[in-house]
């Protein structure tokens, strides 16, 4: 199912992440065998679900965020490294618990790590992760960095909390969910881009920037994943059109359909989603609905707002290749619903 | 100054604040009876000084958005008009500090009241109106609507606190900005729309509809308010073109306008707001940078994303007059630029 969105203005190309995968590469490495890394394990089971995840295969949009902004400073030591590592910990850890929480059998196409080592592992081995991404930040030696990191972690647990008060609630408000996706999406992204600065020592401005990005290309990406779920190909995604549908998840497109329809759309929404009735057949009806309501473009242009919002925020920077590769991945989470 | 700002599709007429002022007249007048009100008053100069700047012609759209929202689920008791006056008296006592602490000679074309009768008898005459308004929605008697405006009350004052802490600081981001208006402009707001579901008896979905209504109505409308400033006629807004600048408060179409610029750009900024150079020169040459970067324009495309938050708040809400009004106040504020 295609999404059709306005083009933006003077773009001719299809924006890519490309560039920050190349000017992250060679730090990326050296991530990947820090968390690949298996002899500090007594424990064999730990790195084998943990690395199941890890291994399957995300774009890891997040480390590299640290890893750019901190190049972006001039930052020459070894920190970074550690500092992304803790931050895919962080992801990985969150995306167990998820999966134990949301009961889901499937991420990226492959078995959920609880469906293959069952619920306890997975939670056990996302706590794991999380005082291994402690332990690393700590290494790192930056107070700054470590209370940044520290309090995204707090936040997104605070999301995850939210978001089971507004589950199967179709009465959510858009800025109900907006307060779930900034604590448990959009923090990390923060977090993530604020650690680099604070490492290279730049000044509070720069912080604030790289912050502020951060925030508002998670709030994007995620509006944007929300539209993926009702309109990606399964190859892409790794996800089957209508998963969130089934799981009784509410997202902006199903938000602004619920609120835009009538008496009779509302009683259909509450029995799919409060009460559980994913059939075929109404995920049919539900796209329609979210058709006729326009749900997903009008989440794309929400994203769109956030988008530009990240790229105020990284706007007065000086021009670098990585200001570059960010500002293009702003458009590129955009882009995917192409 | 005009400003050009896209039509919304299939729109033909301007929107009006009409049907709401209609609807709520007859409650307003009562409200005015109980904000002139002069017989309690020990102190003659209290009635004075609080009715020379309520009765200096503002919209009065905050206790407005209380009265509807009241009458919106059939209330049927007195208590919105005490609690639409302690809207107004908060809001109110929030301006004669606000007067004071920005050191204001003039606010909607008349002397402010710090000019007539000093910054002390300001300050106090504002606390004074706070404790009104607390008076008023105690003998109310809901405890759920004091919390609200209790609430309120206090994200005000830190929102003034926050405001200090950017003023002349042009490194505020957009996010920085919106947590001070948010708090400052929009949390009021928010509080006057939602206190009226509340003594109405009203579900919580009601309650955050209209809290989410009003605090992105108050968004949208203190980003039209930061444009009308560089753009709007005096005669209109009482206001002359400029005023924000002369008094170096950043608002929306500076932090983009600076951080879309370059690094002369940005030393004309520093010098203009954090020195306080604002000469009618650099007056004139900011509105030019704010014209090169569109300022004007994405502040209203952003104030735009907000009102279609607050309309999409309300859309579930059953069709009535109230609800038409409001939906209608949201265009009226946005296409106030015009």
């Amino acid at each position: 199912m295609g999404v059709v969105i306005p083009l933006e203005e003077g773009k001719n190309k299809q924006a890519s992440v490309k560039p920050l995968v190349d000017l992250t590469k060679a730090d990326m490495d050296r991530v990947k065998q820090l968390i690949l890394y298996k002899d500090g394990y007594d424990v064999e089971m730990i790195p084998e679900v943990a690395n199941h995840l890890i291994s399957s295969g995300g774009k890891r949009l997040r480390p590299m965020l640290t890893l750019a902004s901190a190049q972006m400073f001039g930052y020459e030591g070894e920190g970074h490294i550690k500092l992304a590592t803790s931050v895919e910990f962080m992801h990985t850890a969150t995306l167990l618990h998820d999966d134990v929480v949301d009961e889901s059998d499937l991420r990226r196409g492959k078995s959920t790590a609880r469906m293959i080592w069952g619920n306890q592992a997975s939670v056990l081995v996302g706590d794991f992760l999380l005082g291994q991404a402690f332990k690393m930040m700590v290494e790192v030696g930056s107070l700054d960095a470590l209370d940044v990191l520290a309090t995204s972690a707090s936040v997104i647990a605070e999301g995850e909390v939210l978001q089971l008060s507004v589950a199967k609630n179709m009465e959510t408000t858009e800025d109900d969910y907006l307060s779930v996706i900034r604590a448990k999406t959009a923090a990390l992204f923060a977090a993530a881009a604020e650690v680099g600065p604070i490492i290279a020592n730049t000044d509070r401005a720069s912080r604030n920037a790289l912050k502020s990005y951060g925030m508002n290309l998670g709030l994007a990406f995620q509006l944007v994943d929300d539209v993926l779920d009702y309109g990606g190909k399964a190859a892409e995604t790794g996800k089957n059109v209508g998963d969130d549908f089934r799981e009784g998840k509410i997202t902006l497109p199903v938000i602004l359909s619920y609120r835009r329809g009538t008496a009779e759309d509302h009683a259909f929404w509450k029995a799919a989603i409060e009460q559980g009735d994913s059939s075929d057949e109404n995920l049919e009806k539900a796209l329609g609905l979210i058709s006729k309501y326009n749900g997903l473009g009008d989440t794309i242009t929400r994203a769109r707002h956030y988008g530009e919002m990240a790229r105020d925020a990284l706007s007065p920077l000086p021009a670098s290749p990585q200001k570059a590769a960010l500002m293009e991945v702003i458009d590129f989470c955009i882009d995917r619903v192409n």
